[in-house]
């Protein structure tokens, strides 16, 4: 699914995928500055806590985004693809001003959401400005194809990664998160090579990527965010390679970029923290 | 220490780090291409299983090289360093075609016989035209920097890999095994971009680089070798980072070089198979 269009004189609002286990206790450096970018104390943030099965998980947000300093944080319990019909829920995102998606099971999150009301409200709202942001499974569903799946500490091959359609709200980039931790790079590279007009990202626990609306993203976190550019290959294997093959990919650009780098999504160009700051850099934390 | 000087009018020897978990059973054709490039019948082989603390290490792998054909074959139970003054065993790496390294810990093979007149003799004798492998272990030691050590499944960061002195037989490049399966790239990146001159080889299980006096490598095996080309960064966080910090490196290049592909450690140049075949090209197996 292509991105919702973006209304006439107004910017797409920041999509952040998370790499899962953020800081939840202590600086909370992602989460203070998704709550800055959704307004501060005149936030409205929405969570959707259908990915996990936990009882606690909408809770347990409500305390961390209330503890930052948001004006008003809730959380839809939605468990089915019914409950995306509610009109009240669909309301609550009209005037949400910042929406997070938590961890779980990504597949879980597109099968229930997917095509719902609830789906398409968090693509117009991040098409008219609003902040999406995600972690772990929230991330991967993102984009326009999502990892659902795939052994990790394995070689590039064919049919190593699963994917399935996902939100939607960029098409520039294929997510994949808890990446350093659970070594899929392997995945990731399968992902990029399979049409390498799209580039991998790849997103480490406690990190992020907050992808302005010029396509220019930003990393805040202790890990890395690793980018894949397949756009170069020389060579791949992945044609005429049998099942389980190890592949041969020629000519990989890979940009591992720490706590302060940005990379230029459309250009394909990354820089170091102090350089290629933007109309749309992120807003200076309060404190 | 630099490579051992060759001769006038002599090739140095092929160099073939194998990254461990090498198919011993079936179709073994790593170890039937290093037979075979020893010489086969007419192959004398030594063995050093001095990495492993296992008795059968060196029985296991004369079955193996003598059940592919090798003439003769023969381990040298070196323990201790006084061990490696033994003057027979110098006699019987002179006469050597081939010689082979075990998996183990290559620290205990570099403590054992670093300096000493059979780490002299093999520099030598690699030098002098013959082939030397080495799996696990016996692959990480041939670099002049060697890989001790170092967390996997981590992000790259100054000191998450520990270098030692090896044996030198190539100053190209700085090898790590069992890669893929280990989750080793992240200490890769961070060897390779202390200093970019270094290329990184990740060398997967099952899977070899046969690396030839012309500095041209092929890969053989059922994984892939991971190059590492960290001489175009553009920007590295590496001098001013904390210990422990996730670093920033843009501008990496990697080339994922499965079966037959070649690569060029002189012009950093990779070559899908069928292509850049050259004058040392690998012998083609008798069967």
């Amino acid at each position: 699914m292509c991105p919702a269009p973006v209304p006439e004189n107004t910017q797409r609002g920041f999509i952040i995928p998370i790499g899962g286990g953020e800081d939840r206790e202590r600086e909370r450096q992602i989460h203070r500055r998704f709550v800055d970018m959704s307004g501060g104390a005149q936030a409205d943030i929405i969570v959707i806590p259908t990915a996990s099965q936990l009882d606690e998980t909408g809770p347990d947000y409500h305390r961390i985004f209330s503890d930052l300093g948001a004006g008003k944080v809730e959380y839809l319990p939605i468990a089915r693809r019914a409950d995306c019909d509610n009109p009240q829920f669909a309301e609550m995102l009209d005037r949400a001003t910042g929406i997070f998606m938590t961890g779980g099971n990504q597949l879980r999150l597109s099968t229930i959401i997917g095509g719902t009301l609830v789906a398409q409200k968090i693509r117009r709202r991040n098409a008219a400005g609003i902040p999406v942001a995600g972690t772990s499974a929230g991330a991967s569903i993102m984009s326009e194809h999502m990892v659902a799946g795939g052994p990790s500490n394995s070689s590039p091959a064919e049919g190593n990664i699963s994917l399935a359609p996902g939100m939607g709200l960029t098409n520039a980039v294929i997510i994949d998160q808890h990446f350093t931790q659970r070594n899929r790079l392997g995945r990731l590279l399968t992902a990029s090579s399979y049409n390498p007009f799209l580039i991998g990202l790849g997103v480490d626990e406690d990190t992020a990527a907050f992808i302005g609306p010029d396509n220019v993203f930003e990393v805040v976190g202790s890990g890395t965010v690793t980018v894949v550019d397949a756009s170069q290959l020389t060579h791949s294997s992945m044609w005429d390679a049998s099942a389980g093959e190890a592949l041969s990919l020629l000519g990989l650009r890979i940009d591992v970029l720490g706590q302060g780098c940005r990379y230029d999504l459309t250009a394909r160009q990354a820089y170091p923290p102090d350089e290629h700051a933007h109309f749309c850099s992120l807003p200076v934390s309060g404190d």
